[in-house]
């Protein structure tokens, strides 16, 4: 008889409170010697442009690039990868890019203005940033919903070039993600990756324009190199393992909780699934359905490995407190699986995304609902928010000022100049003041 | 006689490009030994709580303090220090705190949804940050304007609690910025600052509330510790040394130019002050008033030195080229002086805040006009914004499937799960899936 698949805890429980600390511990190890090879190839490519983006690319992924030439990727390649895979994959990556967009549009921020009674004009301009490096991974993590999410917000906004990278070891490069990529409307690719490719979109070489941000996943080189380059450029967040925090009343199909849990258990060994649910006899039958959907998952032992190390079932007093302890946590998914689930919106105050009512499973999320997958991990949805077209805009204040605004304004800025000691800020101000 | 006072560039200069580059250049120089000894005061603070900050204070700002008590800043002593400054200046800080309410309320986000035709809910949540935690700068830099700039966007936001660090060497505290903070609303004053306070701030302490974000400006102490607490908390901007470029096309009166040169040098021997000009004798005109308006400012010896190492007086062809170089610029603050000023507006692509006209000194954005002073600095204009009511705000995704949503966009997660070799998620969406 194997151990357990799962841990349980009870809220109840007097150290429930360091129980969970310790299953949601979880801290991005820094590692000095990742971080001394990096440093070095962002200065090589820094320094010879093409030539050290080549060498890297030959050595790393087992290529034989003679010119940049060769790692520059047609748009007809694009379209080629579209025609090659089955009708019935265009047409999902087709249908999940219109709801992708469709959704973006809403967040489209709009420039506004306002003007005061002595003519003075305050407001805000918005505009898109001018280009976009998107990392994907290349080899067998080959994710075209990745390609979509990354690449859909930067085109609403109306960024200018959204270029991607994506390397191809032994020169092998995957159909669906350039396939994505033709639907998304990247606008060039380049076939490299690692952190010369970071290198490259960050300081630009001559045939790869430098962006002004790089987004999406990428290994523990990528994202040492994007942590490195940030300031020079903007980043996206350094994401953590995947987790998915459900809350259900025992009322849901227990084969379908166990399944939204595998399906974050089998990302990687150190994806966090849990389940926050107040009958007990329903974790009980949770955990046989994982024990039993287990089996014949292809990606098993990673799921298995996730949920000893990582996963939990909980129980806990009632659904309001579940939503107190999901609002502590601040997962990335929180999936709310009970009667009612609206009217417990208003009370969730942190969380990436959430799924609500029983039909809502995450993975619906992960492909075509509409909603970002890129999502903040390790409790950051406390601070931060799912990718979204406003990561791609920027805004600029804008002020108008008045003959009569400026010496209204003038006065006070004057006074409070002079309070900070900065006389030549006084006087600029009341150059304009009328006296 | 003296060298020149600010040195002069061609935009037709066949090496312009190279000069202004080399203007430009500003890189934030890591410091080894500054990283070492902050990583050692996290350390310590993290382990240690209280007792540690009070040991770092007592050292650091030459303190006495025995308990936690003696570092927290009841609200009367806000109050007190409110009744004690002069009229004229409690008047200014509330007619700026008034006007920066009002336009940062304008930047408040709106949760919003759509429900589609088979009944499936998409929407977008937002939620404010629950703390904040405001660095404010204690002895000689006290900027009362800085409270009001780091408060009131979160307060407008709704954050539940902003809480204010300000060291207070030798015990010493500006009436100034406490008074700012009984302005602005702060809820705690906590008298320490350096690293120890960030710490204090990014992982609680006994008697310090940890914070979901820190923001405000410090010393190299203070920019590194933030800079090392970032994922664990958000933080604002690293801000580089600050700049303006004015775009003048000759018309306004030469001294207002200067003095609003000068109001950007005076701030630090690294600030950057650059007038773009098609009209040379203008040029000359300036650079007269420059040399006539360093004499008899307090700190004219920072200014001349800002002008003399990093400011410019730049001629240029046209209006039109002066726009395409500050757009490649990016500058913290733009001064459009100029004739019909609005009407170069939709070309302005990179600048943190855009002062047009004639009238708008940048000083005034500083202290009352309303925006934020906290602007991106050193090019990063091209990728991010002012300080705002958003960055205290965060978006959660809300997906809420109705049976027969769940039933269409289940097939194609499916499909594209599959493709992905997912298939924990493919299970998951399938079981949704009527058949």
């Amino acid at each position: 008889m194997a151990g357990k698949v799962i841990r349980r805890l009870k809220a109840v429980d007097q150290d429930f409170g360091k129980q969970l600390d310790c299953l949601l511990a979880w801290e991005a190890v820094a590692n000095d010697q990742v971080e001394a090879i990096v440093a070095e190839i962002l200065q090589q490519v820094r320094s010879h442009g093409d030539k050290a983006v080549i060498e890297y690319t030959n050595r790393f992924d087992h290529r034989a690039l003679k010119g940049a030439e060769d790692f520059f990727l047609p748009a007809s390649a694009l379209t080629v990868a579209l025609g090659r895979i089955r009708t019935e994959e265009r047409e999902a990556l087709e249908f999940a890019a219109e709801r992708v967009r469709r959704y973006h549009k809403h967040q489209l921020q709009e420039s506004w203005r306002y003007t005061e009674a002595d003519g003075t004009v305050l407001g805000q301009q918005i505009t898109p940033m001018r280009s976009v490096g998107i990392y994907v991974p290349g080899g067998k993590a080959s994710y075209p919903s990745s390609v979509l999410m990354n690449a859909i917000p930067a085109k609403v906004a109306g960024v200018d070039a959204v270029n991607m990278v994506v390397p191809a070891p032994k020169g092998k490069l995957s159909d669906l993600v350039l396939a994505a990529a033709a639907i998304a409307g990247v606008d060039k690719v380049f076939t490299i990756g690692g952190a010369q490719a970071v290198a490259a979109l960050a300081y630009g070489t001559e045939s790869i324009p430098a962006v002004d941000k790089i987004v999406g996943p990428g290994n523990i080189f990528v994202a040492s190199a994007k942590r490195a380059v940030f300031g020079h450029v903007a980043i996206d967040m350094i994401a953590g393992p995947s987790e998915i925090l459900v809350i259900c009343d025992g009322q849901t199909d227990p084969d379908w909780i166990a399944m939204d849990l595998l399906s974050q258990a089998e990302h990687d060994e150190q994806a966090q699934s849990i389940l926050l649910c107040p009958d007990g006899a329903f974790l009980d039958q949770v955990e046989s359905s994982l024990q039993r959907l287990l089996v014949g998952l292809p990606r098993a032992e990673i799921a298995r490995q996730s949920l000893a190390d990582r996963g939990a079932l909980i129980q806990v007093e009632s659904l309001q407190q579940a939503i107190q302890i999901s609002n502590g946590i601040a997962p990335e998914h929180l999936e709310v699986s009970v009667k009612d689930a609206e009217s417990y919106l208003p009370e969730i105050r942190n969380a990436g995304a959430i799924f609500l009512g029983r039909y809502t499973a995450e993975a619906l999320g992960d492909y075509c609902a509409g909603p970002n997958h890129v999502l903040p991990t390790s409790g950051t949805a406390r601070f931060s928010s799912p990718l979204g077209v406003y990561d791609f805009q920027k805004r600029s204040s804008v002020i108008h000022c008045s003959a009569e605004g400026a010496d209204t304004l003038g006065r006070v800025a004057r006074t409070l100049a002079r309070g900070e000691g900065l006389e030549a800020h006084a006087r600029s101000a009341g150059f304009r003041v009328k006296e």
